[in-house]
């Protein structure tokens, strides 16, 4: 996507044609930067120093982690200390474990000389897929945009979101955000409501951010907003990103995503979510009893992270000192909320037999 | 209730028998001051500047501010200035003009010599008013929270509460606050779960404030985290305030109050609102389409106050620079959605007989 003009990923490899280079995300909104990785050991920090964040960017850096540490180290050693190095950052994520199990199965049957030119080959192949899931999820995404653009007549169809599910997630176009790219660049008027998305403001810093750097119109909202704005008719569909679906099409994304559904759901308005094949567990069919919720730091709800008049980025502290604080990360909005799941092979219907009529190869995997 | 184990009122008359002294409201949760006002220029100032805050307790100040004036200048042409002065501190506030025009009322039958004395216990009286409309309300919820606790066994009863309705806003005891307080004080174990209450951090701030002061255990949660702590069972009841009730029983209140009782509705959690019946419009059938919602200014969403490292109280950016806002400070939570609603004469289901069941001499005013 653009950057007032200029086309980005949000990893890709520099000049040199061996640096990796991404975008630092805390730094954003107030800066935009390019940072260089040299090694594998800036690949790890900039995975677990939060550089880089969402499931698809953690997992394609640290396939190019892989690419850097088989440039100092190709022996199998090397490898397994590399795989190792990276696997250690965010225990949690899914992607990552997933990218670096297939560069090791890749690079394991490559002689040591090869390693590091098939390593860059195949980070760049992940990445490429994983811009490809994204641009079809947008086409097909579009396609509901564009329906609802014919009957608002001449005005902007009015797109809810929540979190930062965009380019800054993933390499480039999104998941949640690919299908209002996807119709504002083929002359659709779209205008994003963005929930700020507390406690760590994703929406109003990083979702916020690409959107106008890009050129899509968009309003920043408190969280508490979205009701409100469904009851009076101005929004005129939801979407949203999912960290795991199930089977059973329960989808599990960023803490407050189920309130905005069971408004949308009060209102008559359209609720999706956006997402690669890849987020959803087959062997799950009971969000609710079955996706763990991680229980985050009680100081990304203590504190907030903000420019001062002064120009500098500081932390303050917003909640009233000694307050106990619960922080669920997650929360899983049930199937029956969901108007329909936008994958990289179509829209279907939150149930199984929906999410199975597009991957037909999955029905024995099912719980 | 007690800051620290000393009782307080939000208002009070200073020992000296005639300055008023209030809680500086803009200083919490980061420091705990009294200000003193001598003159009804000092009220007016605390009002607009939002040293006080809460329809009851702005009402109570501007009595005050009309005993001060008395002081001053007791003739009628003092009585004029003075209301006029201090009705201009907050226009829509519908408290500040009901306490005025009593005040005026009850003076211009005075001489002027008695101006003074007459003005101190007529807002001693107002206040007095308010404190046993909210012990009342405090009592009747406390029923509820009872019964709860006789379903938990000897688990805390969990409530929920949005924004704050607590004693600050009003002078003693609070709104949605005063049944938790009650249940408290006789002896039921109480858990509060605090929404944060962006954009202004009512929760955060003052409610988690006063209960931690005054010893109830509270946790505070983001906005966004109230529907996953009700899907999991953690809440009992949600008890909020109001800020405008029609006769039909919707419930105007801080922003956000309907994604909550939407997702009580939901997970069969009851859901109150907590209210003086002064608060309830009886011209008005259907809160959506006749209370108006105000829109509030940009710079709340976008600026959040804070304690910094060292100690400074500021505030800080929070969304990405140039970014629209759309800031709406109220919503409409329906009826159908309010299990009971909480008055200082009892609690009623929230329907237009059930209102009038507890305010029989209404039934000739509502539309």
């Amino acid at each position: 996507m653009r950057i007032h003009g200029q086309s980005y990923r949000s990893i890709f490899v520099a000049g040199d044609g061996w640096t990796v280079a991404v975008v630092d995300q805390t730094r954003l909104p107030f800066a935009f930067e390019i940072r260089h990785l040299h090694g594998a050991d800036d690949a790890a920090a900039a995975i677990s120093d939060m550089i880089v964040r969402g499931a698809p960017l953690i997992g394609v850096t640290a396939a190019y982690g892989v690419a850097l540490g088989m440039r100092a180290d190709p022996t199998d050693a090397g490898l397994e200390r590399v795989v190792e190095l990276l696997g250690r950052t965010r225990p949690t994520a899914v992607n990552l474990r997933w990218a670096l199990t297939r560069m090791a199965a890749v690079l394991r049957r490559e002689p040591p000389a090869h390693r590091a030119d098939r390593a860059y080959e195949e980070a760049g192949r992940i990445a490429d897929e994983d811009v490809a899931a994204c641009a079809a999820i947008g086409r097909h995404g579009a396609t509901i945009i564009e329906r609802l653009s014919a009957a608002a007549g001449r005005r902007p169809v009015n797109v809810l979101t929540h979190c930062n599910a965009g380019w800054l997630a993933c390499v480039d176009w999104g998941t949640a955000l690919a299908p209002v790219y996807a119709a504002h660049e083929s002359g659709i008027a779209v205008h994003v409501y963005v929930d700020e998305t507390r406690p760590r403001n994703q929406g109003a810093s990083l979702t916020a951010f690409e959107l106008g750097a890009h050129g899509v119109p968009y309003e920043v909202i408190v969280d508490n907003a979205g009701g409100h704005l469904m009851q009076r008719g101005h929004i005129d569909v939801c979407i949203v990103g999912s960290d795991r679906t199930t089977a059973t099409g329960d989808v599990a994304n960023k803490i407050g995503t189920y309130l905005k559904a069971l408004a949308a759901r009060d209102n008559d308005v359209p609720f999706y979510a956006a997402l690669p094949s890849s987020t959803i567990d087959w062997s799950l069919d009971d969000g609710l009893r079955q996706v763990p919720i991680e229980q985050r730091s009680a100081r990304e709800v203590t504190h907030v992270r903000g420019r001062a008049d002064d120009g500098r980025v500081l932390e303050v502290e917003v909640v009233n000192p000694g307050s106990t604080v619960a922080n669920p990360g997650f929360d899983v909005t049930p199937a029956r909320l969901v108007t329909g799941i936008i994958t990289e092979r179509g829209i279907a219907p939150a149930t199984r037999d929906g999410l199975l009529s597009l991957y037909p190869e999955r029905a024995g995997a099912t719980a």
